[in-house]
C-alpha cells in the first residue's frame, strides 16, 4: 500500500506566513508526524502533495519520499490526489490519503486499518472500492459527518457541516481525515470530482461520495481513540494536539520506568531518550536529542536540550543544559546555565548562578556560586571559588583557560586567559592572574590594604 | 438600558479582611470585570451598590459610574437593589442587576439578552417583566434552580438549593446572577420583598418569584458559556473563574496569530497586548500594560511586567523583565532581570544572571554573564564582561555612569559611579575605575602579581 | 476495630528496584498515606504486612504499629491477610483490610463506614460478614466488578476483570480496595481460600465471595469520591494519585483563605501550613515542613523546602529557599537562594543572583544582587554591594565572616574569612578585605589605576 500526504494547503486560519503543515509541535513540524506515522506502520512508499509556498517540506521529511507539486494550493484535497496521480494511478492497489494537517493518528490505527482491509479480501472476497477513519465525537461541531447505511458499517456519504441538515448534524460519527482508495475504483470517480460551488475547492470527499452514490463498497473504520481526528486548523488546535501528543510520549515512558510528577506540565520531545527510574519534577523541558541516563533527578522547571545527562545526575531546580554532557553523578543546580560544548565530569557540582561554556569541567569539580567557566579546562578535583571568572574574551579573541587538578581558584578572582593554572596551585581571592601559575604555586594579586579610621562612618552619615 | 451592579456584599467564605468583590482575578478585581463586561455590551449607564467595606471599589471603577450605598452589607442582594432605588425608580425602562461576584458573564451574552428584550417587544408586543439568565449544568449543586413552566421559557420561580425539593434539585437550569427587570414591574414587587426567614437577608429572586406569582411574565435566557454562571463564593471558586478568564484570553490571542504551548499553564492580563507570530512557551507570565511585538519569542518561565517587547526579541527562559523596553531583535536571558526605567537597545544581548536597572543600553551591547548595570548609559556595541558591575551606590546616593560606544568593559572590574569611560575605551579585567577614562584609552588598576612556589600545594595539603 | 494494611506486594509494572508501596507521592510513601488515613479516621491498632523488599516501610511508618512478614510477596492479598493472622484470628471483631497501593481512600469515608457497621448491628441486629468500599466509574475498565442482588446492597461476588462476563463489564460499581470483615466468619472461610488457577496468587476477594456463596451478609459501602478507588498499580496511576491529593490539599487551604492563581500546578505537600491571607503564583513549589506566615506572598516558580517563611514576607519569582527562615516583611528575590542554617531578618532584601548558606542576615539588610554570603552574621541594615563575596573557604576549611550593623560592603569585594567588619564600616568597592576593620573605619585595597590613551582602541581594533 502506498500513501499520499496532502500537504499543499496554507491554513489561513493560522495569520501565520509560515504554512500550516511546517508548524511545529514538540519541536517537528506537523507533517513529519504524519509521515512519521506512516511509516511506524510499515508503509514505505511515501508522496506527499506540496504546494510552492510548503516547499520546505523537502528539508523536513528528508530522502526516501516523493513529491507532487500541487499548483493551486487553494484546490483542496481531491485537486491535490490528482496532482500527485502519477504517484498511483497505474497500480492495482490501494492507496492510502491522509490530511497532512491530522499529526494524531497512530501508527496502531493505520496497521490495524491494513488488516481490517486484508481481512474483508480475504474473507468476504471484496476489494473494498474505500475505506474512511472515523470516529465518535460527544461534540461533533466542525467536523465532516460520516452518514451510514444503518446498522451497517457501509458509508452512505460525508457531509460537510455546513452542508448538513439538522439530522445529519446530530450524527456524532466524523472523517478523521484518513482514506483508503482502491485504485481502479478511484480512477474510475476520479475524473467526475467537481469543485464545491461554495468554496471552489475539490474535496476528496467527494469521491467517497461517488463511489457510495454509484453502489462501489465504502466502509468506515473506527479510530483506536477520538483524539485521532481531530484536523489541525487553527494555532488553539496545535496547542491541543501538541497537548496530546505530549501526553502520548510522557504515558509512554512513565511504562517504561519514569515517574513524572505534575506530567501534564512537561514538555517533552520525540527524539528525547529516558531511562529507568529517572524522576521529572513538574514544569521539565527535554528538548532535542537528550538522553537522561539511569536514576537522573530532574528538577522543577529545569530546561535541557541536546544534551546527555549521566546516570544518577541531579538537575537541581531551574537549570538551563543546552548542547552539554553531564557525567555520571554530577549535581548541577539550581540556577546553573550549562551550555554548548561543555562537558561536566561525574560528581562535580555546579551551582547556582555559575555558567560554563565550551568548557570541560573534570571529576568532582566544584564551582558552587556565581562563577563564569568559558573556553577552560578544569582538571579533576578543582575548586572555582564564588565569582570567579575566566577572561576568555580579550575583546577581539577568545582564549582558553588550562586549569590544573586540585588547583584552588579563589573568590571573585580573574583568569585572563590565555593562562594555564598549574595543578595543586592556590590562586589568591580577588587576584588578576595574567601569567602562568606554576603547578602547587600560590599566586595572589593584591595591593596594600589602608584603613582610615573614621572615615567610613563619615562617607555614610554626612 | 441602565445596569445596577452589586458590590456591597463581604464574601465571609473568603477569610479575607478584603471584601470579595475586591479580590483580583488576573491582576483587575472581580468587580472590575463585571462592569467592563456592561461596558462592553454597550451599556454606558452603569450603578454600583457598594458597602462601608467596599467603598474601595470607587478607585478601582473610576469615574463614569454611580455609586450607591448599601448600609447593611449583609442586607441581601433585594436589599442592595433597593438600595439605589434612586437610580432607577422613575424610569419606564428596563433595568439589568448583576451580582458583583459574577465576573465571568460575556459581553456577547449580555447583548444578546438585550437584542431578546427587544425582539420580544417587537414581535409580541410585550413588555417582559423580568427576564434572568440561566444555564444548564451537568452538576447543579450549590445553584439556585430555576422552575420552568414545562415546555416554555416561563419562569415559574426560583429556589435556593437548601429550599428544594428532591425534584427541584433534580433541575439542571441554574440562575446566573444576572437580571433584567421592566422598571414599573420591579416597582410593584418591591415593597413586597421580605428578608428570608433563615438568613435574614432580602433576594433579588425573590422578586422574581413575587412576579412569577402574580402573573407577570418573567422568561429565561440561556447563556452563551456554561461557565458564566460560576458565581465566586470563595476562595477556590476565585482560582476556577480566574482559569476561565484567562483561557478566554489565551483563545482570543490564539485566534490573532499567537502560538502558545501547554497554553493552560501560561498566566496572561487583560491588559496586555500580543501580536501575530509571537510564540509563548509554557509558564509565561505577562501581566499589567505588556506589549509584545511580531514574532517575538518568550521561553519557559519568563516573567515579564508592564514592558514593551519588541519585534523577533527573543526571551530566553526564566527572565523576568519589569517597567522596561526591549528593542527589536534583542536577545533576553536566560536568567535575565530587567527592571524598571530600562531600555535594551535592537539586537543587544543580555544573558545569564545578568541585571539592568535604570539604564539605558544600546544597540548590539553585549553583557552576556554575571553582570549588574544599574543608573547607567551603555553605548552602542559596548561589551560588558563578566561579573562586572556598575557600583551606582556609594551609601548615600545613587550615581550614573555613561560607557562610550564600543568599549569594552573587562570582566569583574568595578565601575564606580559617577564615571564616564570613554567610546571605544578598554578596561583591564578586575580594574576598579573611579576616574574617567577618555575615548580610546586603555584603563587598568593591578597590583603586581607575586608566585610563591609550593606555597600553592602547602596551603591545600598541610 | 484493627486495621491491616497489606504492603508486601512489589509492583513490577512500575519496572523499579524499590518496591512499589514505599514509591512516594508529594514526598512522602504510598503506603504512609493509607496509614495516615487509618489514623485520622481514629484507629489505632495497625498492622502492616511487609515482604522482604518492602522492610523499608518499618522505618517510614514508624513505631505504634505491629509488622508482619509475608513470606511469599507473589502470594497475594488473601496470603497477606493470613500471614498476619496474629494480628486478628483470637478478636471477636471485626478487621478492616486495605490495600497498601489504595492512598486516596479518605479517613472521612472510613469513619462513615464503621458508622455504618454500627447502624447495622445496632438497628438491624446483625454482625455483617463483611463490607467492602465500592464506587462506580464512568470507565470501570482495570478494575474487579461488584455484582449485588439486584436493588439491595448485598454483595454477591467481585469479579476480576479478565474473569468478568460481557454483562459483568458493564457493571459500573467496583471494588476501591479496602473491607471490613467480622472476624469470626472471616476464619469461616479463612482456610477454603484456594490460589487463582491463573496467576498462583491467593485474593481477599475470594473471601467475599466464599462468605456470599454460603449465604453470609456481605454489603457494599459506596466511598465519598470516585477517585479513592484508584489503586496504583503503574507509574502513571501514581502520577494521577498524586494529582489528586495534591489538588485535595490545595483545596483544603484555600478554604482556610489562601489564594492559589493556577492551583493545579501548585506543588504542595502534606507537612506544609499555610495561613489566612497567602497569596501563591502558579508553579511555585512548597515541600517538606514548611510554613508560610499570615499575608505572606509566594512568586511564580518559587521553590521552598523545610523553611520558616513569616508574616508579609515577599518570595519573589524563581527563589529557591531551602532549610532556612525568612522573617516578617523581608523581601527575597527574584532568583535569590536561601541555604540551608540561615535566618533573614525582617524587612531584609535579598535580590537576584544572591546566595546566602549557613548565615544570620540582619533586620534591613540589603544585598540586592550578584552576592554570596556564607557563614556570615551580618548586622541590622547593612548594605552588600554587587558581586560581594564573603570567601568562606580556604581550601581547608570554612571559617566565619562578622559585618557589623549599618556597615557598606562595597561591590565587587572580597571579605576572606575569618573576617570582622565593624560597625558603620565602609569597604570600598573592588577590596580584598583580609584583616579586621573596626568600627567605623573606611577599609580600601586598591593599586594606582593607569591610564594609556589610545592603547584601548588599538586592542580593541587592531
Amino acid at each position: 500500500m502506498r500513501a499520499l500526504v496532502l500537504a499543499g494547503g496554507l491554513g489561513t486560519r493560522f495569520k501565520s506566513e509560515r504554512p500550516k503543515v511546517l508548524h511545529n509541535l514538540l519541536g517537528k513540524p506537523m507533517v513529519w508526524y504524519v509521515v512519521s506515522t506512516l511509516r511506524q506502520a510499515g508503509i514505505t512508499d511515501i508522496g506527499v502533495v506540496i504546494s510552492e509556498r510548503t516547499e520546505e517540506a523537502k528539508d523536513v521529511l528528508g530522502s526516501g519520499i516523493s513529491y507532487f507539486l500541487q499548483k493551486n494550493p487553494k484546490g483542496g484535497t481531491g485537486d491535490a490526489v490528482l496532482s500527485a496521480s502519477g504517484f498511483w494511478k497505474d497500480r492495482e492497489d490501494y492507496l492510502l490519503v491522509v490530511n497532512g494537517d491530522s499529526p494524531l493518528i497512530m501508527a496502531e490505527t493505520v496497521r490495524n486499518m491494513q488488516r481490517f482491509i486484508h481481512m474483508v479480501e480475504e474473507y468476504e472476497n471484496i476489494k473494498l472500492s474505500g475505506v474512511v477513519l472515523t470516529t465518535r465525537l460527544p461534540d461533533p461541531t466542525g467536523y465532516g459527518r460520516v452518514i451510514k447505511e444503518e446498522g451497517t458499517d457501509r458509508i452512505l456519504r460525508i457531509v460537510e457541516e455546513r452542508e448538513a441538515t439538522p439530522e445529519e448534524r446530530a450524527v456524532s460519527e466524523v472523517n478523521a481525515g484518513l482514506y483508503v482508495f482502491f485504485i481502479p475504483h478511484l480512477l474510475e470517480v476520479a475524473n467526475k470530482l467537481k469543485p464545491s460551488e461554495r468554496t471552489g475547492e475539490v474535496y476528496i470527499t467527494e469521491a467517497v461520495n461517488l463511489m457510495a452514490s454509484m453502489g462501489m463498497e465504502v466502509r468506515s473504520f473506527m479510530a483506536t481513540d477520538p483524539t485521532e481526528a481531530l484536523g489541525v486548523n487553527t494555532r488553539w488546535d496545535l496547542s491541543l494536539a501538541e497537548n496530546v501528543l505530549r501526553i502520548r510520549l510522557i504515558k509512554h515512558w512513565s511504562e517504561r520506568g519514569v515517574t513524572f510528577h505534575i506530567p501534564e506540565t512537561v514538555w517533552l520531545e520525540p527524539d528525547v531518550t529516558l531511562s529507568e527510574e529517572v524522576e521529572i519534577e513538574p514544569d521539565v523541558t527535554l528538548k532535542g536529542r537528550t538522553r537522561i541516563g539511569r536514576g537522573a533527578f530532574i528538577g522543577r522547571g529545569s530546561y535541557i536540550e541536546d544534551s546527555e545527562i549521566g546516570e544518577g545526575v541531579k538537575v537541581l531546580p531551574y537549570s538551563v543544559v543546552i548542547g552539554a554532557k553531564v557525567e555520571e553523578g554530577a549535581v548541577i543546580g539550581p540556577f546553573s546555565h550549562i551550555r554548548e560544548g561543555t562537558t561536566v565530569g561525574g560528581s562535580a557540582e555546579i551551582g547556582a548562578f555559575v555558567e560554563v561554556k565550551r568548557s570541560s569541567v573534570g571529576r568532582k569539580v566544584k564551582a558552587k556560586h556565581l562563577a563564569y567557566i568559558g573556553d577552560a579546562e578544569v582538571g579533576e578535583g578543582a575548586n572555582i571559588g564564588a565569582g570567579a571568572v575566566t577572561a576568555n574574551y580579550d575583546g577581539k579573541k577568545k582564549h582558553r583557560t588550562v586549569i590544573g587538578k586540585g588547583a584552588f581558584i579563589g573568590s571573585n578572582s580573574l583568569l585572563v586567559a590565555p593562562l594555564r593554572v598549574g595543578e595543586e596551585s592556590y590562586v589568591a581571592g580577588g587576584s588578576v592572574i595574567t601569567k602562568d601559575v606554576p603547578d602547587g604555586a600560590l599566586a595572589v594579586e593584591r595591593a596594600e590594604i589602608r584603613v582610615l579610621e573614621g572615615k567610613g562612618r563619615r562617607k555614610l552619615r554626612d
